[in-house]
């Protein structure tokens, strides 16, 4: 006698959606997204799959982040337009590390997506915090490797906000692009430490509104482009203060050591200027390539990936192991009453492990 | 025949740190500080020593946070100056979880508190993510116990941006003030969702210039606060909208399932408003002491700390006792090459740890 399992994700035999991820099986890529995403039981046989079969430098990864309301959603659409029409296969990754707080704050940006979202040529989906126990990071570009292995030509992800977790997000892609507004043009002296130069590429969005020159002007001094003279270089050539800036993005000073950051000017809503900053992305992309970077910047994520998923899979089996859990909830009454430090608690999980639990 | 040791924080002698700061000596709570931000040897003695030591409500911790050029500095010396003519001391902790990227952001920002910082009775400490290997969060809540036991008053954690990261830093305070300007309007259809309903009380600064009673009205609106009537309750009453809020942070419903969000006007730069500011701040500390929330508060506060602190210490351990770091610098080219996976090597190191190394 043979019981009926639910028709339910977990239960559906993880051959099975390898099997499906191989064929090209869109349901399969859902259901092995959704593995991944709340690392359930095989993904880690899922991830070790995809790993042989990607890093080909066929897949542009490509970032989308800066400040809410200014466009990101509207511009990643048109992007996705662009690349459809070259006949080119598109994933779009929307990132939402605010979300535990509303359960999705994206859904109105989903809503705007949809005039792509029913073309079987691209592939949208929504990732919150909720399920990424892992740190956000390591689980979008783990995502982003299954998009890859099932032949996405580019992923796009786009991040809301401009906060750590969300540059960490961003900063897993080829080529990041930080979008601003004219509006943005109030708060840059203290964006631009830190958060500006984590792109390659800026955008001023909505750049039909008052204030975008002189925005785009901001920017352009700001990274050294713009000084004296009057015409802004956006080509890639050498340029020290970029070599400079590069050793900004933690230990990959090399990947931009060439590559100078160029500054451009779009109007999402009506494609004004789309065009430039594919070509503008097609040609980071290139540049990675022949210059060896991709393969460089592949290497040190994929290190730090290595670390993360480490990491990851130690808590876990610790916290199985000795049942820290319990001992947590049995010295909480202790620590509230300042009797016990959770130092000590640390200390005692800790010669568990020593004592072979 | 004796060496004299080098004349470096790591080389003082742990004893004359906790002595020192039990004497009340600022240069030993600058050690201590350091110690704990940077998790040197003997931190955890400090912390162990600290933790006995606070929570006995007196102490009020005040999260402050918001988007770029809100004006967040401006307000914090303002809040300070006042807190100082009450006789009180004051810490301030800016935290800037983008600084890797620099090496610290905040520099112009601290350079406009100069006007307080010379005071003995203010202690102010900028933060970056570099020491915290911890979580920002986690070291940032070290940090401010080590403050609480030194006897500071208020302690003010300034978060730059509003991202995961600033949000969580912000809720390891007892009071959260999330702070915009005018010029936020055009974003807070976007922001609403997720980064506004983490804070209690909400200020709309530099509120001089044109939009902010607009902006005042939609979150209060968005806040539930004003709907069909005219006048908005600011008092903290019951309102069943309010405690479903509250929900949305974490697991702490109860913590506000009877404040009513306050939105506030202010112009820092004038002072204008900062008094009504620090009347709400010490109404909603009032009500969390009356209401058993603080108490309640501070229970889970230290339930995911001691877990985040676990958490913390075992991954320090098994680094140390698995040699993880040698094995994966062996295995990072296989990984590259694709022949090996991550969750391979993950699998490798359990299975060390499993095998007693």
């Amino acid at each position: 006698m043979t019981v009926q399992p639910p028709l339910s994700l977990e239960h559906m035999r993880l051959d099975a959606v390898l099997e499906g991820l191989a064929r090209g099986d869109t349901a399969a890529l859902a259901r092995a997204i959704s593995l991944v995403e709340n690392q359930r039981e095989g993904f880690e046989r899922v991830l070790t799959d995809v790993h042989g079969r990607i890093g080909k430098g066929k897949t542009h990864r490509i970032g989308i982040t800066g400040p809410p309301g200014a466009g990101k959603s509207t511009l990643t659409e048109q992007l996705v337009r662009i690349y459809r029409a070259r006949g080119l296969k598109v994933a779009v990754i929307a990132v939402d590390p605010t979300s535990p707080f509303t359960g999705g704050a994206l859904l109105g940006d989903r809503i705007r997506m949809e005039s792509v979202s029913l073309d079987p040529g691209v592939f949208i989906r929504s990732m919150a915090t909720r399920g990424a126990q892992g740190g956000l990071a390591t689980t979008t570009e783990e995502v982003a490797d299954v998009l890859e292995a099932f032949g996405f030509d580019r992923i796009l992800i786009e991040t809301v906000g401009v906060g750590q977790t969300e540059l960490d997000v961003a900063a897993t892609a080829e080529t990041t692009v930080l979008v601003l507004v004219p509006e943005s043009g109030d708060g840059i002296q203290t964006l631009k430490a830190g958060v500006m130069e984590i792109a390659e590429l800026y955008v001023i969005n909505k750049s039909d509104r008052p204030g975008a020159d002189k925005l785009k002007q901001e920017v352009e001094v700001m990274l050294g482009i713009r000084r004296g003279n009057a015409f802004a270089h956006i080509a890639p050539h050498h340029n020290p203060r970029a070599a400079k800036r590069g050793g900004g993005r933690r230990g990959e000073a090399a990947a931009t050591d060439s590559w100078e950051a160029a500054v451009l000017t779009t109007v999402a809503s009506n494609g004004e200027g789309i065009a430039d900053l594919v070509a503008a992305l097609d040609r980071h992309h290139a540049y990675l390539a022949t210059s060896g970077k991709l393969d460089e910047r592949r290497k040190r994520r994929l290190a730090a990936r290595t670390r993360a998923v480490v990491n990851r899979a130690i808590r876990q089996w610790v916290l199985d192991e000795t049942q820290a859990e319990e001992l947590l909830a049995r010295r909480l009454d202790e620590v509230a009453a300042g009797t016990t430090s959770p130092y000590e608690v640390a200390a005692e999980v800790l010669k568990r492990l020593r004592n072979g639990k």
